[in-house]
């Protein structure tokens, strides 16, 4: 099994497919392709027909964007425990990791995922407004969940995947966070399967332009 | 079972979740809330975090987002019929339910979904590779399927519920697609669910100021 990511200090979306299938425990292949150079589309052309990051290979297999990769692993390889197992907490972790990755553009476009950086940013009122929608999700599930494993259902799920890129924003910009969201910063920036790609994205010299976004600290 | 939606004229994410539960038989009292009112918010504001629709509740459950409602659905009440049975098939249903649901944005912004309207519209370069995108999706997908039961993957499945508002965007900017893709077109707009939400949307009258797009022919 391949994957296809982009550079680990900038790519949000092939971080989600990749923390997922690292803390379920699966191996696979990862194949990193410089974002926004000839070599990534001549490398992504032959595989995916949107040519972007991440995709997953497996066998016969192609399956290209974060969510629907996470579904698929979440179907072939773990049996659903991807999702919590009670229907209604099933149904609000799918709202939750649907709206993320139909949303939230003001934040995404403001706070590009920037791990190498310390920067200020002014935020747009849009931006504000998605800030504070995190803030009540993560303040939200860790009143219910802190103490029954300390991810946003408790165990970890797919919603955790798509959600853990913010996080690394929040860092990178210095955003304050309520009491209750900083619980799950902190649960977060503990887990090592993390740690793992951010000490690779460090390493990294490659610039993005239209990532590198703020005022350097 | 209680659905939200917006004005039919305009709401896309309605429409999704609407004629995935239409499509597939389930009964549920419709709720239409006329987008872009005080009303909408006053009624949204006890039921959904986002202040959005399509909202489904379903006694204790609440789903939020027009994908996360649609695997609800095929969850509990169609026993994974609406995704395609076989596991390639269902992986790649669900990369392009998905890379729908979390792109295409320059095509959203310049063809909204406006069901009364007849309009002429000058493309950006990034609205015409979505174009491209989209033709390129329906004719592969009809080349496959069209003697097959006429739909994405043959039989109705959520990658059509999610896609059926780009055939109505078509439609309003009177775009030209290959012949391949056209036979998608005609298959979508025989759909007698589909045709009872046209007319409905058709004798609505609220205006929509951001969603008036082009110039009338
Ligand atoms: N909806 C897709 C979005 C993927 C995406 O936009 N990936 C970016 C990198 S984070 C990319 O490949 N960009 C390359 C390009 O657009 O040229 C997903 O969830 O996987
Ligand atoms: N990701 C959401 C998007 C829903 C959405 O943006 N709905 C629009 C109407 S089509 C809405 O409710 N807009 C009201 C507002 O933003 O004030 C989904 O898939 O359901």
């Amino acid at each position: 099994m391949k994957l296809y990511i982009g550079n680990k200090n900038y790519s949000t979306w092939s971080l989600r497919a990749w923390i997922l299938m690292k803390k379920s425990g699966i191996s696979f292949e990862e194949v990193k392709l410089p974002l926004d150079t000839p070599q990534f589309y001549a490398a992504l052309e032959p595989v995916t027909p949107t040519q972007k990051v991440p995709c997953l290979v497996d066998g016969e297999v192609t399956v290209w964007d974060s969510l629907a990769i996470c579904e698929y692993i979440n179907d072939i390889y773990l049996s659903g425990r991807a999702w919590p197992a009670d229907k209604a907490s099933k149904a609000k972790a799918r709202a939750l990791a649907a709206e993320m990755h139909s949303g939230f553009m003001a934040l995404r476009n403001e706070m590009p995922m920037n791990i190498r950086a310390v920067r200020r940013v002014v935020l747009s009122e849009n931006g504000q407004q998605d800030l504070q929608r995190i803030d009540q999700i993560f303040s939200q599930q860790m009143d219910e969940y802190a103490d029954r494993g300390g991810w946003l259902f408790g165990e970890f799920s797919i919603t955790d995947a798509m959600y853990i890129p913010v996080v690394l924003r929040l860092i990178t910009y210095q955003m304050a966070v309520s009491d209750g969201a900083q619980k799950y910063v902190d649960h977060v920036m503990a887990c090592d399967a993390l740690k793992a790609w951010l000490d690779e994205g460090l390493k990294e010299t490659e610039i993005v332009e239209c990532d590198e976004a703020g005022e350097a600290v």
